[in-house]
């Protein structure tokens, strides 16, 4: 039997050059939005819907019985908005039953880009949903895009790590021809048993540790602790 | 004193992200664009032209005395052009005092990018002239992009590695903050006692080997074996 094939790409920038027809496409974002949506489904949140702008944020949250808005910039809520990008925001205490209207930016522009690109279907991976990731996979047997959100459109590490964990658990599934997939195989096996430590050299836990984000980034780095497959359908992300 | 930054870039389609101002751009293009322009130059050439068409490669070759052309596509010469792509075609008793007008695709991309997005400085770089980039880049005291050329814009393996091996040997004179070398400088470090193995791991190793290129391949990961330095200046490179 020929085995689907799975394909890594490094950010929304290179995501053109790949052809998304009948592929599933996972969106990665490590750093938080993918780890914060995981979060609040796995507490009961009804559905999370992931928005560009604020504006839209505001205007959805307003529009959304039972609803909140939330996103950060620079550590610190959004004006107008009323909750943080934390995935320690979201307990079931208070997250069950509501919709969370989230604004991402670099999350949300892959998740839209491989609509527009014709992806037959959309799910979101990160560390706490990691093997509620893989083992979908592995059971839809179709083509795969692990689909980096990266930061701005520049590489990073946390998410192509997220991707090699991915692969480690998969790969024996898929037909993997792709030097962005061997890379971050390698330096997920390199590291996953010095996470903790490695995760501290890369840019973006430089940027978000300065805002005293230390123990959600230790957070997003877990395997397994929020363990459900969010999939994108109608606009909004739910529990598959 | 403040160290000068370097960064790694890892698909022309990613260049734009980044400041060339006052910044030394390296074309990386190992497989084997830039191996074989060290080589020639390295072997006596007295100019190496990069052209990205085919029609303006027989047109400059017309127009420049003692002068030949080289491109190949799937592994054959370019109807049309006179020499493959091969460092291996290019030995001193063929090349030296010629001028070698070459087709690429992907080297000569990233080599005009950099020129229309304002680099300072440009070079080029591969194995065969690792240490000349290297002992280069530290007397100069400037600002460093490590330009992967990739295929068609797609990350590559071979390229990155070479980029890590630059920073093996220049770290401690630049400031580095940054995923993408980062990144490099482990896979680097992870393959470089087992480079000629873990080479053939890779998508464009596969590509080539299939034409019968192998010990071209190996070649182009060699280190020093034509340690000079191409500059370009005035739409040619020449030893710096």
């Amino acid at each position: 039997m020929k085995l689907p094939a799975l394909h890594t790409v490094l950010s929304p920038a290179l995501l053109h050059l790949y052809d998304l027809n009948n592929t599933i496409v996972v969106i990665i974002d490590v750093f938080r939005a993918t780890s914060t949506i995981a979060t609040a489904l796995y507490n009961g949140a009804e559905k999370v819907i992931p928005v560009d702008s604020v504006a839209q944020c505001i205007a959805i949250g307003n529009a959304t019985p039972n609803s909140i808005t939330a996103g950060e910039r620079d550590g610190k809520v959004i004006e107008g908005l009323q909750y943080g990008n934390s995935p320690g925001d979201y307990p079931a205490s208070f997250i069950k039953g509501k919709t969370l209207v989230l604004t991402t930016t670099n999350g949300t522009k892959m998740l839209h880009m491989a609509l527009n690109n014709g992806a037959a279907e959309i799910i979101t991976g990160s560390f706490p949903n990691l093997s509620a990731v893989a083992n979908y996979l592995i059971q839809q047997k179709k083509q795969v895009i692990l689909g980096c959100s990266a930061w701005k459109d520049k590489f990073n590490l946390e998410d192509t790590l997220f991707a090699g964990a991915v692969i480690q658990q998969i790969a024996p599934h898929f037909h993997i021809h792709c030097d962005s997939s061997l890379m971050a195989a390698e330096m997920y096996a390199m590291h996953q048993n010095n996470m903790h430590q490695f995760i501290r050299k890369t840019t973006h836990w430089h940027r978000l540790a300065a805002y005293g984000l230390e123990k959600d980034l230790e957070y997003c780095v877990t395997p397994d602790v929020a363990n459900i497959l969010p999939i994108y359908k109608n606009g909004a992300l739910q529990i598959g």
